[in-house]
């Protein structure tokens, strides 16, 4: 579960990458402290590892941005809202924005009434969920955070794409062990897997997707052609479950929220496709408001205590591991070295830089882990 | 999906078999209105057809009770309560009771105040899950319902169990197609199903359970001595995925609570054992409380015609189904045949009975299902 380092890649510090991240967000028409959202949620994915949802991805925004298809200047609005529940129409502006002021509308509630809820409408992709789940960790709380996105997974027995890889992230305070923080996308792999797989060539696992025959896709050029499936796999491997937990969570981010859901959300990063129209939930819980301050993180440390130290298997890399523990350490070796990059990640926003006049910060080689 | 018939199996009235269910509880010690409670929830197993968390419990059930395990007429109490988060102490009584109390909490929270979470410490079993998420979808609303249980499942890494099989309901109202209901456990498949497979002779899948050492258990009888494995399998095929579910539920639930959790809960139907110390936790959310009656189930209707419409993989047994068909078609058939039972169910609910002066309701042979 430890994430690899590029070959041959370079390393930059977190601070300066945020603020180039930011500045070049805002010369493309984001106002300056919706760029800071936006950009502190990409860094949060570059520096816990994962690189796919991070500054990577960042020519494909600007190219929906230049393309119209998604309004950089947008503002959430929250619509309608009772208590503990809100909802809010991003207008179709910056996901990681509307995400933002949703959670944190959403911890604000937990704190007064226990827990809350909040749904956004008509939104964009918005990072990596876990990031709004640690935001209610770091404040005592747990946070749960989910969006549906354009289909890749096909449901069980079907042949075609219909639902998104449609992640679930929950985190909490954890006492010593900082932060419990579980981040999964509902599919047995992202599609970004297969593509890791294309380009070293490996076959695939049964159970990671089919192709567009519908049979099991056992090399990666089958399987882009085809669907991804759900966590579990096929149906005597009981991927009806990861089927069911990726519809949990279109029906509580897109049906509930009033937004696109399942096959009618369009392609999130194609600058000829509509707006995505997506949707976005957050669960936010205060322990404290039913219990002693201290005592839910006491008992969750304790019982991390109890499964990191189980005897393992026969063959296991290391000890036990909780969710999350992979993520931070990407996050201490990025404090330590910068952010990783490969060449290519590296390259992309160097010349996206110089067409915005934004010379891209400082790299150096990335140096080893020891 | 769909469940089979028990061979040579017999037929019992829903109605008759709820009633001496209830009163065979109340003769134990248990105020007729919790009896009623654990009850239905029994039969709503039976007639949908789960059932190794129906009636064929009750024996275990009464021992729990006769052992001074599990006290009858224990009632819960709100502990502490905010307008969205409440906490009841079970006392060591039913657990389907505390559940119905607390799910019931929260659904007039959540019609109060839009979304409501209520936990409950100190509980026993609490039967399916999907019943306390239906509730709350039979009024409207959007149900979560999940408990935590002994352990019987292993993280990934690990050689021995430290976590249940802590299953996960939603449930939420779908127009046309009635109810939409998730019940799944986090774990691959659930201990019964081993216990199937043994009678059947069967040898397992990979990912289903390891042996006592931790390797993959390609026997029932070695899984039966190792652990089950958490949804995904193994670490390559995403167990850990399975694995940090499992653990959610747990942190929802008993960490929450304040109840046991992971390793720490003894095995829930010994005995010889102390009170098993179980957490469950309920979240509802009004859609209506944030949109246009109706909006919500309409369009929940349309996403699960576009998915149950799609395209089939080759070998298909049918159309794609959205979860909770199949129980619902064990419904209707338990209204049109009675409950089915195999006979070892059928003849110690018999000599229970007999045992407490309770003549079991008449039965008949299983009528064919055309």
């Amino acid at each position: 579960m430890a994430y690899e380092d590029p070959v041959d890649g370079v390393a930059v510090e977190a601070a300066p990458l945020s603020e180039w991240t930011a500045r070049l967000i805002e010369t493309i028409g984001t106002p300056a402290d919706v760029a800071d959202d936006v950009a502190e949620i990409l860094l949060a994915a570059d520096r816990r590892g994962i690189a796919s949802h991070g500054t990577a991805r960042l020519p494909q925004y600007v190219s929906l941005v230049q393309a119209g298809v998604l309004d950089p200047g947008a503002r959430p609005v929250l619509d309608r809202s009772r208590p503990a529940l809100a909802r809010f129409h991003a207008h179709n502006g910056w996901g990681h924005h509307a995400g933002r002021v949703a959670v944190d509308w959403a911890i604000d509630a937990a704190r007064s009434v226990g827990s809350a809820t909040a749904v956004v409408k008509n939104s964009n992709h918005y990072g990596i969920a876990g990031w709004y789940a640690l935001r209610a960790a770091h404040q005592g709380l747990i946070g749960l955070s989910s969006t549906n996105a354009s289909p890749l997974v096909a449901p069980t027995r079907a042949r075609i794409p219909m639902l998104g890889t449609n992640p679930i992230a929950v985190a909490a305070p954890a006492g010593r062990h900082g932060t419990f923080c579980l981040d999964m996308a509902t599919s047995t792999v992202p599609r970004g897997r297969i593509e890791v797989a294309a380009r070293r060539g490996e076959a695939l696992k049964e159970g990671w997707a089919i192709d567009a025959e519908g049979r099991p896709a056992l090399t990666p050029e089958a399987a882009l052609e085809g669907s991804l499936q759900p966590l579990g796999g096929d149906e005597q491997s009981r991927g009806y479950k990861g089927y069911g937990l990726s519809l949990v969570v279109d029906l509580l981010t897109g049906v509930l929220g009033g937004s696109s859901s399942g096959p009618d959300i369009v392609s999130l990063f194609d600058p000829s496709g509509g707006p995505s129209d997506l949707g976005h939930a957050f669960l936010v819980v205060d322990p404290a408001a039913v219990d002693d301050p201290g005592a839910f993180e006491a008992r969750l440390e304790r019982l991390l205590d109890r499964l990191i130290g189980a005897p393992t298997i026969p063959g296991a890399p290391a000890r036990v591991l909780f969710p999350g523990e992979p993520e931070r350490e990407a996050e201490a070796l990025a404090e330590r070295r910068g952010v990783p990059m490969d060449r290519e990640h590296h390259a992309t926003l160097v010349a996206l830089g110089e067409r915005h006049g934004l010379p891209f910060p400082p790299t150096r080689p990335l140096p080893p882990r020891a």
